[in-house]
């Protein structure tokens, strides 16, 4: 089940969950496979940003994968940034061998011109080999790379194997239907478009034409529902359901705690027992806490899969 | 009317309204500053980033100055942040003398260490003389000087003339939180705390403790009705206020182009002309003129002021 | 006397001189001025960032150009890089109705992709007017905006009035010969390279194919020399005279204090009467002072003109 | 043999010898230490960044530290910088349990304040221990962590287990000058601080009181003659040792290339069999090794050992 430009709907980005004590929390593991799952996942992306990929030693990270894609009967992206190329190429090899549906890569922060990005990829696809299917991960705000679309069409045209983009950019809904827009005119070929920002601006991000949402909002059921909704033509059902989130959304996409935030919701709703992070970590103060209590019981009024 | 640390309510940022040709459009300043009164203002912040005083001539950031100071009867900030610190005095002095209440100051962005933010306001407040009471501005997003609350502290101790902190952290709730236990502990005189970030945290900020918003929302009848209603105790109210807008806030709130949403907006409802920004400016596509007018109909149903 | 592709030799960056009470030093402008006629500039580049121009007012600004084309036989060069394109235009016309050759333009930081410099530039010469020669500033290590050899040739190409460029990458040896690829192949017409970063690189700068230096050092003679022994085929004699003078070319090329350095150096040469900078400055100390006296003393070894 | 303050002379940073293929060159790796050693260092530093440690697996640097302890009768420092701290414990634990001297840290990008950087350091020290002698490692140019003498006294004093400061600032000099005077002020326990920069610096960073170096200039041999020069008083000397090597010092101390030009140069004295980086990695064009040739029969002038 290799990924392809087909690809839509849900993938949202795993945490890892971890034990209080810094270890992985294997137990977890499927309790959140199934959790996606029930809530309408299309897909998984393991071992990006949010999943704290950076802070795993190889072989956890190797577990993990095979772990979560023996479990989900369900395409599984697996992120394979890294500094060094040889490290990239080991998880990316193995992570297919043990059935993932492709990789995701980002770009190191040090890259700056359009050709540095370019080459990177070429690069990076030299390197894993052109049989693996990749996701272009598209994150200025955090790794300070900026990729216009005519550099994410130069890697697409260069790259057969290249499928799918990680859109997170921030004001990205320009970028959306320019790169349509080059699929309309035939310069670029298709690609599948999934979108990040923990959602917060999905409503019209899968209006301008994305194919879903990859990102991880705790509560993936209403990702689900507004992609579907405005693919089936009822734009104020999606728009109602997803300002009925926002307040919500909102709180979960702030720099540094906003995994803390998710952590702690995930871990109410049972789909991790601890809402620990492996340090260097961040946590949420009581206040942050009665803030998103508070939050979910508004939620709630709209949305009973928010009443815990 | 000088400021000082008792201020509160909304201090709108507000935009520098331009001719389509780049000219500034004189006519439309008063208009605006009435526009704003309207809403509900407390007092006003001009020529700040959102402002485009980047961008201003000195006599013509003296002009608007003056004309602003002349029609508003609240405190009026300007703000005089700039590369050297020999403009900073000549705006700071001749804005007081035009009758503005106070003066707002941004940190540089080439400052690292915690010495040298503490240093640069020693150095600026030596500048503009201690007789002018001012505003830290922190905003670490755009400027990427990140101040600690001991930081602002240390500002705040060593300045009597710095009377208001312009809080545009993100996250900063734990920020407003750790400031006012300062005072709480007698640490630090109490200073008043205005909020940016567009009003996306407005909700919590001030139930954290802030004294208001210092943003420039287009609708900033609802940052008003959201700060009183939280003083007042109605905490279920102000959110529903909130809720209602927090569509709009989030589009406007996009790195880039929010400011020619911002225009868009306030021209459509009337308080300037032309939403033309002077070079180098940004617009916005038909598409995204869709998606406000489509935001705007949704506010609209729980918020008749929206119904343009 | 309008710049052209065909200028070389020696412009210095000029210092801005002050007064220790921060009034530009208007007796020392003159002498500044013979002193680097006299050290054999072929050129002149005033108001850029080594001289403090982000710290003076416009009228400042317009009677240091005034006072400094009017002395100087020779082309200059006036630094108009500004945040707003209204600054940008006033100072650009000003300075050629007052004499000055050509003018120079930094792209902002904020710039990240190709087509954001490019467009930029395009804009820019829109403002100001395509009658008014001007220079590319490339300086990634201050301005943090990379531009790659294409996309400076996109802006050679798209700009009859782009004449020369201000080379200050690092390390930026290939730029040059990349440069002087495109103009071989025909693919970009000819420019003027002068060369920044202090001197640090002109011996291989100029063997690679620059014109000349366009730096600051407090020795411009030596910059001098080393172009002609360049120029006239005598390798060992020029890498001699830079290599006498690099421990010191190395100390003033210091981020923060080299200003410092520079200015100490060249009131002590009595090319002006103070070392003040405009706040907020920076300033060297005694052991500095002394450190730099001893690197004279071993220049002057080699070539008296440090024996001072 | 552990680590303490008393260290002193040359560590060299060493580089990671690899195949043109990408392997691990191991043959290199006793070779690349007997060279260092013949050069006279009194220690070494293995797997920092001019080491591609980033591009390395866990299991490649464990035997890598494992082959250079075992060779090497002088202390071994090893840098175990991640960006989790289950790795650097791991790779820390293990590196002691081999024979290490000390571990060296470097603070992640993301750090700002002061206190963030004074609490990593805490986090570090309590994950791997407080028994491992560590070196903090200081390099704002390419970290861009800004640490101000009063943080690294505060790191120092509050963990008896920070013998060594690897000094990387530039400008540096003063930095030197107010640790040493916190010493003589009693504010500060005495620490080793031995500073990088490529030694472009070195000559006035010993005058101002630093124990040696820490960098990796191809030329090992000339860092000793000069921090033995300047610790026995001979000014001149170890100035004249100095100039001669500085024109392949600048060389080697450019971004991006400048371990290229240093694996070159190492290669052709014998210490590794090829000058190959692990990918992503940079190399030099033909005109680049010409220079380095010129420069080298430059330095062979004054300093025999350069004439190869």
């Amino acid at each position: 089940m290799l990924l392809d430009h087909s690809a839509q709907g849900v993938f949202p980005i795993a945490v890892t969950p971890f034990l209080p004590d810094g270890r992985v929390d294997i137990t977890s593991i499927d309790r959140m496979t199934d959790f996606y799952l029930a809530a309408g996942a299309t897909g998984l992306t393991i071992l990006g940003i949010m999943g704290e990929a950076h802070k795993l030693e190889p072989e956890e990270s190797v577990q993990i994968v095979e772990q979560i894609v023996a479990r989900a009967p369900v395409p599984v992206i697996v992120g394979v940034s890294s500094p060094g190329f040889a490290a990239m190429r080991a998880l990316a090899r193995t992570a297919m061998d043990l059935g993932a549906a492709g990789v995701m890569i980002a770009p190191p922060p040090s890259l700056r011109t359009d050709d540095q990005i370019v080459g990177y990829y070429g690069q990076a696809v030299e390197m894993i080999g052109d049989d693996i299917p990749f996701v272009i991960q598209d994150y200025p705000l955090t790794l300070t790379v900026v990729m216009t679309p005519k550099v994410i069409r130069s890697i697409v045209q260069n790259h057969p194997s290249c499928v799918m983009l990680k859109h997170e950019d921030w004001p990205g809904l320009e970028k959306i239907s320019a790169l349509r827009g080059f699929e309309a005119d035939g310069s670029m070929r298709s690609i599948s478009i999934l979108t990040g920002n923990g959602g917060l601006f999905l409503d019209f991000e899968v209006e301008r034409g994305a194919d879903g949402a990859m990102t991880g909002y705790a509560f993936p059921e209403m990702l689900v529902d507004v992609v579907k909704a405005i693919k089936a033509g009822d734009r104020d059902a999606a728009h109602n359901m997803f300002d009925a989130h926002l307040p919500l959304v909102r709180y979960e996409q702030q720099a540094n705690i906003g995994l803390a935030v998710r952590k702690y919701v995930l871990q109410k709703r049972g789909a991790i027992a601890h809402d620990a992070q492996r340090k260097p970590g961040s946590a949420i103060s009581k206040t942050a806490a009665a803030e998103i209590e508070y939050l979910l019981s508004r939620v709630a009024r709209f949305d009973s899969r928010a009443a815990i």
